[in-house]
């Protein structure tokens, strides 16, 4: 495995192309419109005023039909609190907008979906779950963005059981997809079957816990200790809140009384981190099964680099970086998944919909290898590929 | 004065064309990337992470760099609760969601300004108040359309108080200008000075209400009677909700005991019709002063055509229609209001503002003739005619 360890050092200043750029077009996004060409005063009395009253009154009949005539057919609202933006943390709404802007570009870029940033001033839970609520009749699908743990879990469940349109927490559920996606092909390559893995994730917050989930609904017979700051999360731990206690009850996790991150890794064969820099060091790493598979996805500073785990003997390292193979990013399944929700006129996201775009994601690379168990998310195709399996 | 009588019958089937051109791209508006030609994957980390994080962390310390960094600058949200939607009434929210995002694609057409149509399902005034406080950071401005009156002057007037961004109920203020700025023009052509002047308005809901306020900034001496289904308002009538006996109390409005429309448009120089198809008799245009000024602008059917107000001796018609002269298109209006207070970076919309925008249009029509009181929603430079007066 190469992997370009000058990356780091001679990487550029992001900081400083970020603000030119963002300052030399103010802001990433326009709305432009659909029509080709110039719009004529006929097309605009149609458009709007007389004619738009006949849209409106057939919408009013029958609201199904806000997608034959609206843009909410192509249309993502990227929403956020900003209660966990990046590794920034709690922000507030005001920081939290760059990037969900960045989100709506992403999702133009990567799928041609048009994207609404929406960032929200809310105090409580309750009045985030019933602002969207009343605001998504705007908007085709919704896509939930750095809202913090365990409050994430609430605020989705809800609106997923209560609005008619498709809800996704990418930062739980496109991580969990990616992260199954460069499992399935790591488990080739160390010709291991999931269902019998000890697996270690270190952070169990938005994208740990739906990982820890989403892995157990494809390999029921995966162990999977979690850890946090304390160490392995146990019941015996009072100060547990209780979205991790159900984690333990639901042998989602296996309950882990009095043991350290290191303690943990001995002899696992995946260890996942979403946690911190740093924290995973060789010797945790030579300390595992054989033909360990270590995903370090703290970003932009891994848990472990590369090169240090793969000295201590890692069959397979990922990162959350573009600048080492295996890039475990996001933007491989998001796209696809709203694509494929709107094409398709899906409802809700089921797990069946994340475990299939996991397997379409590992399908898209021919020769998995320990360089390349995940797509780029630059290859042609990709998020059609994801698209096509969410119907 | 040549009217255009056959447009009536020629008039081509809007509703058809509605249909054809809402179908055929799928609604009217998309997004798009600011960015010249195709992103880079350098410049796709700048946007993106790790770049972005350093432009959420200058907002979060500064949340007035929103407009440097974010596509605010020159965003506009359209609000509507769907309550009064055009003269459909109240159809809810996904019925005025076509209207909505028709209003975006005239502020990019006519002001090359980004909008955003947001529908809201709320129960109360409360509710709405509360939920456009919780997303309004994600906007550089607000339009507000469609609310119903009188809800929609607590709605209006507790959003200015509260939020730090242009806050403008449209149906209110967009009409009021462009009808102050047509009175300002037929004054010079019947020579008369407003401030002498006796006006009926006819509908005093959202329109009616902000167009007699503003009628009496520009020219404290007028005299205007409103009248609603039951005649003119006056405090007798016990049933006046609270915005209309304000009205009265601050003597915006004349106090007409027992009068109906016929009654009160005896001997007054202007009426105002805000109201419904065909109320205007050619009798009562007959009844009025000399030379008097007939504006006609429910929509597509006006309280009476230009040729019978004519007849009857009007010395100056308007209608809301593009196929009469005199066309009072809220069009006029609002894309400069908008972009002027974002170019101008102008917190609240004043009085101030509305005044000078009316005299703008005026001032945009070179020699005012009774065929021309008020210029084209298509002439060129209106809209930064209109936007450099709001500073």
């Amino acid at each position: 495995m190469t992997t370009d360890t000058t990356a780091n050092s001679s990487a550029p200043d992001y900081n400083e192309v970020a603000v030119q750029l963002h300052r030399k077009f103010g802001g990433k996004m326009a709305t432009t419109l659909k029509h080709d060409g110039e719009v004529t005063r006929h097309e605009l009395s149609a458009y709007y005023t007389p004619g738009v009253g006949h849209i409106s009154s057939l919408v009013a009949d029958d609201p199904s039909r806000l997608r034959e005539f609206t843009w909410t057919n192509n249309l993502v609202a990227v929403i956020s609190d900003g209660s966990a933006v990046l590794g920034l943390g709690d922000i507030g709404p005001a920081g939290a907008m760059p990037v969900m802007e960045g989100k709506a570009l992403l999702f133009k870029h990567f799928a041609g979906l048009d994207s609404v940033p929406i960032v929200l001033d809310c105090d409580s839970t309750e009045e985030i779950i019933e602002t969207i609520q009343r605001i998504a009749l705007s908007f085709g699908a919704i896509n939930l963005e750095d809202f913090a743990a365990p409050q994430c879990f609430e605020i989705e469940d809800t609106l997923i059981d209560t609005l008619p349109i498709p809800v996704f927490h990418d930062d739980q559920h496109g991580t969990a997809i990616v992260v199954l996606a460069a499992l399935i092909n790591a488990c080739k390559i160390v010709d291991k079957d999931m269902n019998d893995m000890r697996m270690v994730i270190a952070g169990i917050g938005a994208a740990g816990t739906a990982t820890a989930k989403l892995i157990k609904e494809y390999a029921p017979g995966a162990s999977i200790i979690g850890t946090g700051r304390g160490g392995a999360l146990s019941l015996e731990d009072l100060s547990l809140n209780a979205a991790k206690q159900a984690l333990l009850k639901d042998e989602i996790l296996i309950d882990a009384p009095n043991m350290s991150l290191a303690d943990a890794m001995v002899g696992a064969d995946v260890v996942i981190g979403l946690s911190a820099p740093g924290i995973i060091t060789p010797d945790m790493v030579a300390s595992m099964a054989k033909d360990p598979i270590v995903m370090a996805l703290s970003n932009p500073i891994p848990e472990i680099y590369p090169d240090d785990a793969l000295v201590a003997g890692a069959a397979v390292v990922c990162t959350g970086r573009s600048d080492f193979p295996n890039q475990v990013n996001n933007a491989l399944a998001f796209p696809g998944i709203f694509r494929g929700a709107l094409d398709n006129n899906v409802a809700k996201i089921t797990t069946e919909h994340k475990l299939a775009a996991a397997k379409a994601l590992a399908n898209f690379v021919d020769q998995p290898n320990p360089d390349k168990v995940i797509p780029s998310i630059f290859e042609e195709g990709l998020s059609d590929a994801v698209a096509k399996v969410i119907t």
